[in-house]
């Protein structure tokens, strides 16, 4: 078998595309921006959102769904949001096709044309503090906790699968609250959820900081974000959480009753967290041969791979391999036994390392015969024989290992490739190596737009954790009293 | 506290619409014929998603995930689904807004018109096709067992919560075979897994059969379904599997090498079931007061309402409430302990009964004196008094007790309104009552049309184990060798 993927320094932007589509992870659609998720994909995905889920169960938070459509004048009830959105959105205009005149095809009824159209929703504020207004009438309602899960469109010009697609999947948070405290709290905690998730689940590390005015969110007064570092030391967007502050309860007329009868505006949250993850978890963690996947997010965790001669050695072979199976499926592990014989072991070696299988069980008459068995990890790629005996200790122990392993190897990658510039000239040079680099910025709007027109790169966030340090801007030379984070991003 | 809802002999109609508002489940939105699920309606939609994709997945399904939108060409492939789903479609035309010449609104882009229009999904078997045909070359690729979880869209004119709604949430099974056999034994199959979960999750018994040509899915050549009854003697569609022959195969050419290496043509089913499901779930088993819910499917499955007068009382009562709780939680079932003090047990006990939680548990300062806990059943309304460290033993028992009895009684109501017709007086005037009728009819569309039109009743299906049974159609005289079932539908 031919090697299936380029190098990542071959191409990276390649080896990215061809990984999601020879590890069975999604493909383009014939609508245009629009893919298809396939099953191996959407089994990590489901991986996520469950974990995703639970964790906002366990802060409190219940699902709920709203519609599909918004209707045109909601998207413009606040002025920044519908800014923020209208330029990129698909609209419902009728609701009806008809029998062309030749009748061999249909067209749109023109008789069918709505009074008012409707926007497949970029994002979902509108129309959920639109039902708001109707829940929340006093301090008794609040806090209201809901997220949801779906499918949202916004009609990016540029494509690419899982990183930036028109329809993606994606959960969004939607709270409000009684005080300004509770909601920037709320928005704050689940900055610490989204970065826990990523950190623990996915395994790779984040910086979590603010968004600059420029880069808020469309209606938001703060964003915050989880910024992640790619293979190339680019950054992704891993995560964002709003602090919208009343600004659509005033768009919508959403107030309550304080305890002291008083009838004030309610503060408001929004956060969310899409199949963008996928991109993250794949260029993060993935090699030359193929995907690395944590094992917690690992639709597989384990793979057998019998090796045999003749039926009678199959048999045999088989035996002990269903009871390993058994027995490491009663530990918690999701193990998949591939006794195919349309297929050579080394073919399955191959194909598994490609899907990123956290480990690979390989188990002969040699084996039988000595009573052993021939463990591979997928993430450093050693191989070790140990005693079948031990087997469901060793590789339990090896799932927590590499769970870690991968962590601490995405987290010295971006130590090692994060820096400090003090000049404009340094800051280009490091930018054009692929780096996170903390630089001193006079943080005004025309500054940040002029360093991206010249090097591509974005702030993607004031650090939360970035201390007070007197400096001069990397570019006007103007004070500053904080680094920021820049980086080229995806 | 006011009765909330109305009686279901004084109007059955407002009754399921204001259980629906009052419960928690759903509303209405800005959006025409697009509705809310709230909260709680949600909890319930989501357990029938794990228990069902659950089933999915012990049968050999995959989750994937397939774009919300289907370019306009796509639908007029296949040529009976055209026909079926192009006059009551959400078309995009256009993909961006841009601001009026007011500058207070936004206005549609008239420079941003697709070149084709994009459907909102009304169901997906074509755009899943299209793939299909690239993954699909060899019986090696077969059988292809998929299933997606998604929002799909019918332009209905008359619009009504869970039952009848523009958009609404379902899972769509779309399999390719190999042979006839092969498909036409899946379509069965997950007929039979919908009946098992509407039976034995919802406790809604269920007749099997299969529909007649004019009530076939547009493209298939056979749909199986499973319809069971409401309290109103009306019937409702609660699932339908699909065998499509070679239909879409053909229209997307979709064809494989056999293993004697002829080429032929694929073999389809699709199946699906919609939040539809939580309209038959609150009409087959709701009373007066509020939803009733078979435990399988309570997102609280035990409420604990403690009873107190000042604190001294509150503290002793929330205590052992507490001891209750965990007790109950760790036999596995969903408790809630509701230790508000802002409102009174009687409320309490009145919210609880709407919202059909099945087991309410009041424990007060007697009962802490005796060594006791009161238990009341939501189905019977039966309460007892029973000994403290009975409770999970009791509670345990109790729950499948209920289960069985939600089932039990529906399943006796169910029978007790079937009949047989031998004349179309006699069944005219069943349906009148509101009935299941086993009628003989002549097998032609015409009679099932004019029956329609005459009754409003249609052929609900051909079930599956009706015996032959020669007779003279109701309307016609002509001869039929088979009862087929007759009822008027939601």
């Amino acid at each position: 078998m031919g090697k299936a993927i380029p190098n990542r320094s071959d191409d990276y932007s390649l080896w990215y595309n061809e990984i999601v589509k020879k590890a069975g992870l999604a493909e383009n659609s014939p609508v245009r921006g629009c893919m298809v998720i396939k099953p191996y994909g959407f089994a990590i995905w489901e991986k996520m959102q469950q974990s995703l889920d639970k964790m906002f169960k366990d802060t409190g938070h219940e699902n709920a769904y709203f519609p599909l459509f918004i209707p045109k004048s909601y998207l413009s009830r606040e002025a920044d949001h519908v800014e923020g959105f209208a330029k990129e959105c698909a609209v419902v205009t009728h609701y009806r096709l008809k029998t062309n005149e030749d009748g061999d095809g249909v067209v749109v009824d023109p008789e069918a044309k709505l009074e008012e159209e409707l926007i497949v929703r970029p994002t979902s504020e509108t129309v959920i503090w639109d039902s708001y207004k109707n829940w929340i009438q006093s301090y008794r309602d609040l806090p209201l906790l809901l997220n949801q899960w779906a499918n949202v469109v916004r009609w990016e010009m540029r494509t690419r699968l899982f990183l930036r697609t028109a329809e993606f999947l994606w959960q969004e948070g939607h709270t409000a609250h009684a005080t300004k405290q509770e909601a920037e709290a709320e928005t704050k905690q689940m900055l610490d959820v989204y970065a826990d998730f990523v950190e623990n689940y996915m395994a790779v590390p984040v910086v979590k900081g603010v968004k600059t005015e420029s880069e808020r969110f469309a209606g938001a007064l703060d964003t915050y974000c989880i910024e992640a570092m790619m293979q190339d030391g680019k950054a992704l967007q891993a995560g964002t959480s709003h602090f919208l502050g009343q600004n659509f309860a005033k768009a919508f007329d959403v107030k309550f009753a304080t305890k002291e009868g008083k009838e004030e505006y309610v503060w408001g949250t929004s956060w969310g967290v899409s199949t963008r993850l996928m991109g993250a978890l794949i260029m993060a963690h993935s090699d030359d041969d193929g995907l690395v996947l944590p094992p917690k997010l690992a639709p597989i965790q384990v793979v057998i791979v019998p090796i045999y001669k003749g039926d009678e050695q199959r048999e045999a072979v088989s035996k002990v391999a269903k009871a390993i199976k058994k027995d490491l499926s009663e530990k918690g592990l999701s193990v998949k036994f591939d006794d195919r014989d349309t297929h050579k072991p080394g073919w399955k070696f191959a194909e598994y390392e490609l899907k990123g299988v956290p480990i690979r069980v390989a188990f002969g008459p040699k084996d039988l015969e000595n009573g052993t068995v021939e463990i591979a990890r997928r993430d450093t790629k050693e191989k070790q024989v140990i005693r079948l005996e031990d087997i469901s200790v060793q590789v339990t122990n090896l799932i927590d290992e590499i769970q870690k392993n991968i962590f601490g190897k995405a987290l010295t990658f971006r130590k090692e490739n994060t820096h400090q510039a003090d000049t404009y000239e340094a800051f280009k040079s490091l930018l054009d190596q692929g780096a996170f680099v903390y630089a001193h910025w006079d943080g005004t709007t025309e500054t940040e737009e002029r360093i991206k027109e010249e090097t591509k790169a974005t702030i993607r966030c004031i650090p939360l954790d970035s201390p007070e340090e007197m400096g001069a801007c990397i570019l006007t030379g103007k004070v500053s009293n904080r680094r920021v984070l820049f980086a080229r991003a995806y």
